[in-house]
């Protein structure tokens, strides 16, 4: 998460924030579900996970099971969404509206519970005071530092090309943005305070190769 | 990585097969960077890793460091190719050429190094027959079944949007395609035999919330 994180690159501590968030999505799934209570093996028999990792992992933040009843689904899922601060909505805007601005800015995640896509920046001309889908706005690049004055901007995504996306960078820390979700295939320079997240996608592809290769 | 996870879940060894892969990635660096040997505690601390982590991974898979040595860069490093099955090269294809499929298609990871983006599927007349920059064709999804008796492909992208991504789904498998990336938010249905990994991007964003709320 700091500064010197390759792309992919998982501390302890970024890994388990990052069970909370899957821990999460289960709780929400089971609450759509009915279901009011399930054990940490139910839980990770249902959700391919492992419960030794489920129960250690919890107990860092409290005490949550009931003995012989296990976890209350829907008070783990609200304390689980306080951990992760998506309690309070989070602005988000989306450096970049090419391709991948305009399809994070339909992304349903990106749009939902605890988060708020505020605006999108470019330097087109042709996308510059133009409106997506929805109303989202597409303003100048130029005016991001006059925009961070006045808007609380929590995260910023960085969806432009590999060459602009130190400048960038740079205007998001100077403006206030405190943490930064990077899409472009370069590792950013940012003071050890911001938090910059890489988003490397071919770990993906390459996961299942591994399975194509070992299967 | 079966029909019944869902999004974002990680049974222990796909959580395995991701850290091959962040292992890969940290070794392509240290080899650019010019190093030919490394400890697991050095490449660790480089990479925020666990080095624990690091040796009982590597340990599943042969004896690969050399004592008060540590490892061979480009020895290891072709050695995880070889794992992650990314030495031979693997044929994707996009299904949607929307927003996310053109971005995929123009994303690095996605065209490089053991991965080969051979077509995208869509259904707009307006799309289909053009070709995006590089001359990747955009073919119509109702020719994807004769295109897949003709053409190997391993890996199928879905970039279709959520209510279309079952159909995609069940063309890809009935084409012989093993393993699916899906991005549409989703739960699909494929037979056990098929990989199917679900991207759940808001993790990230979550995350990144985490980090703002406990620092």
């Amino acid at each position: 998460m700091s500064r010197r994180s390759p792309a992919g690159s998982e501390p302890v501590s970024e890994a388990a924030a990052r069970r909370l968030s899957i821990y999460l999505r289960g709780l929400q799934q089971l609450e759509a579900d009915g279901l009011r209570t399930i054990s940490s093996h139910d839980f990770a028999r249902r959700f391919h996970l492992n419960s030794a990792q489920i129960r250690k992992d919890l107990a860092m933040f409290g005490e949550f099971g009931i003995r012989g009843v296990g976890y209350d689904v829907a008070s783990l899922r609200n304390h689980l969404a306080g951990l992760l601060g998506i309690d309070e909505e989070k602005n988000v805007i989306l450096c970049g509206a090419g391709n991948l601005g305009q399809a994070l800015a339909g992304y349903g995640g990106f749009n939902s519970a605890g988060f708020r896509v505020v605006a999108l920046f470019d330097v087109d001309p042709a996308k510059i005071g133009t409106s997506l889908r929805g109303g989202l706005p597409v303003l100048e690049s130029a005016a991001m530092p006059a925009f961070l004055v006045k808007t609380r901007v929590d995260i910023g995504v960085i969806a432009v090309p590999a060459e602009s996306a130190q400048k960038t960078t740079d205007a998001l820390v100077a403006g206030g943005v405190r943490a930064i979700l990077n899409f472009a295939p370069v590792r950013l320079r940012a003071p050890e305070r911001i938090f910059v997240k890489n988003v490397d996608l071919k770990i993906q592809l390459e996961t299942l190769s591994f399975y194509l290769r070992n299967s």
